[in-house]
């Protein structure tokens, strides 16, 4: 494939903007990532959403949002897999300038959660499962998130305080983070004593929906002069049935293991290869299976690097570098944008405190559903 | 762009298949695609599509249609541009295969709407409009239609029953297409009394809704023995705003000339070379308005081609050969499917009764929205 470059990136702060509709926060996301660019045009839109039209009332995002922004006449498009939706816009972007038909692309992921009752936020988050299978039957999505926490911690003994490293981790990392939704630190003693939301799922296992969007720009990487150059070294989809129940092995994310293993033959390298992960830790389980099915630890141990304090910005693999989904939050369609965003700019060298020193090699996992849909890509800093 | 040809079709009835789920209507389509490719396996699956997640609850369309037909690990994903999905998802499909990452695709438009009460479809077609400005007005979809239709009479002249042909001959030729929805003749004296819609859109102005599902398999066309073989000419699509009222002209579907000029560029054709013109007459405003801005009649003269006669199947320029929108149905994220389809069963010769002599140029455009999203196809054969 074509090599590709990221040349601008822009987000907003995750939050409850009530205070502003769909078109403004995609749009502030867009702006800044054409800013950063430097360009004032670009040849196709893709967004990745996936709740506007029950939450909003708005389908057609590409138009959109193409129309607020000022591409009157581009073309544009609305990409959706669940929580894996804004990865999805951002690879149907990779090969559309891949295939030569488009020479600049935006990518927008944005997401407007805040705005209904929680009840209808939940009710609209069960649409990633299997509406027959699975949400009729009164299974909410943390519901089988809980389900499969139970039996991973029965299957390999794990304990629930065994997974408060991830979300510590996260909310450490946030802090230094303008744009994450929660700015507080939090204690092993605080994790294990937040309200339960389906056992044994409490709080402070679970990532924060918000309001939210993250942009970037992409062109071919011949075109760019900039130094570092940001590009893409590999991208890779897969899929698993949509209800866990389907599955052989509900404790293994077979599509992240797929998209993982070929991203990685794709970039030549190897998991020891990669100095930065943000991990799609919707809640602190899905941060060990991620762990796990994509080489980073063996079955039934993805807790354990939490627990050896491997993933710190100073540990050997530094996961959710930014507040992760569970303290930068979770604005479901925009999330893997945001992924994308944060690896650019520790690839750049703009993370501050949280910066990972020497990091060359970045790689993002976005999950939609209960890992029916898995997208990773690896992005690389070429001097 | 790589060269890419249509290896398989398949298509469902358009109807209220109350028997049938959602992942029934598009699995049948999807497997008889696949059938009539002699295909068992692809690489990707793109599946277009508007309301599910308003009408069934279900989001994440690719992973759950790629699990009900069998696609358990390979990529997938749901492209979205309101009625325009169908197409959108084609280009994108195209577009994964012409980047190289991706050998054969799937592709299925897929649409389920008979299974909620016609107020929350219509509430559900709302969102294809610009939900602050246009549907919180009041304004439903049918009533921005309307309010075009209105002043394009006023402005050029026309009477209501100057649109009847394009009625009548989307009616004859869906009498001779088993998979559409309507088999009734109609005459100008029924067009002209039909109950009122939204005035002056009437009934037989109108297409109906329905359930249903339309597929193609697309291979690099050097993989292609088949005689004849169909192949993409060139796919082209453009935006124009979201809501009417913000156009400088509303009567002149912009995203429809872009994308149309575009296409013929790509395939060094111009209008003439046009032998059948599959057109998304939702309302039959829209027959006369894409006629237009597609080159094939001057401003304000779409209408005359329907009066001259020359859009039916032995016309200069047939168009809806299968039924169009009017009478084979419009299940709307799968129209933009059904028209590649029908096209290609065109230009292999399938269409008995309203076959068109010796075509080899076949184009299809789907519109998203009251002319937001606009994606324009030429499809032909080579022996």
């Amino acid at each position: 494939m074509r090599k590709i470059a990221i040349l601008g990136i822009g987000q907003t702060k995750v939050d409850e903007h009530w205070d502003k509709s769909l078109r403004e926060v995609g749009g502030e996301a867009a702006f800044l990532a054409m800013r950063d660019a430097g360009m004032e045009n670009v040849d196709a839109l893709y967004v990745g959403n996936m709740l506007s039209p029950t939450i909003s009332g708005q389908n057609q995002l590409g138009a959109f949002l193409g129309d607020w922004i000022g591409l009157w006449k581009q073309e544009s498009v609305k990409v959706e897999a669940a929580c894996g939706s804004g990865a999805a816009a951002f690879r149907s972007a990779l090969m559309a300038v891949a295939s030569g038909d488009v020479e600049s692309a935006l990518v927008v992921g944005v997401e407007k959660m805040t705005d209904k009752a929680g009840r209808d936020v939940t009710a609209a988050l069960a649409a990633a499962a299997d509406a027959d299978y699975e949400a009729e039957q009164g299974v909410s999505f943390v519901g089988i998130n809980a389900l499969v926490m139970r039996r991973y911690m029965h299957e390999f003994g794990w304990r629930h305080e065994d997974f408060a490293p991830f979300s510590i981790n996260a909310h450490d990392n946030a802090m230094h983070n303008p744009y994450a939704r929660l700015h507080e630190k939090i204690t092993a003693e605080k994790f294990e004593r937040s309200a339960m939301v389906a056992a044994p799922i409490n709080l402070m296992d679970a990532s924060p929906v918000g309001d939210g969007a993250a942009a970037v720009v992409i062109v071919p990487a011949e075109r760019v002069r900039r130094k570092p150059r940001i590009v893409v070294a590999a991208s890779a989809a897969a899929t698993d049935t949509i209800a866990v129940h389907s599955r052989k092995d509900p404790l293994f994310l077979q599509a992240a293991y797929l998209s993982s293993k070929q991203a990685y033959e794709m970039a030549g390298i190897t998991p020891k290869d990669v100095d930065i992960f943000e991990l799609h830790d919707a809640f602190s389980i899905m941060a060990a299976l991620s762990l796990e099915a994509s080489g980073f630890a063996e079955r039934g141990q993805g807790a354990r690097l939490g627990l050896d304090g491997e993933i710190t910005p100073k540990g050997r693999l530094p996961v959710c570098t930014r507040g992760g989904l569970k303290a930068r939050g979770h604005p479901v369609g925009a999330t893997g944008m945001y992924q994308i965003v944060e690896v650019t700019q520790q690839l750049r060298g703009e993370c501050g405190e949280t910066q990972v020193d020497g990091a060359k090699t970045g790689m993002t996992q976005n999950i939609g559903g209960s890992g029916a849909s898995i997208l990773t890509h690896l992005l690389q800093k070429e001097d």
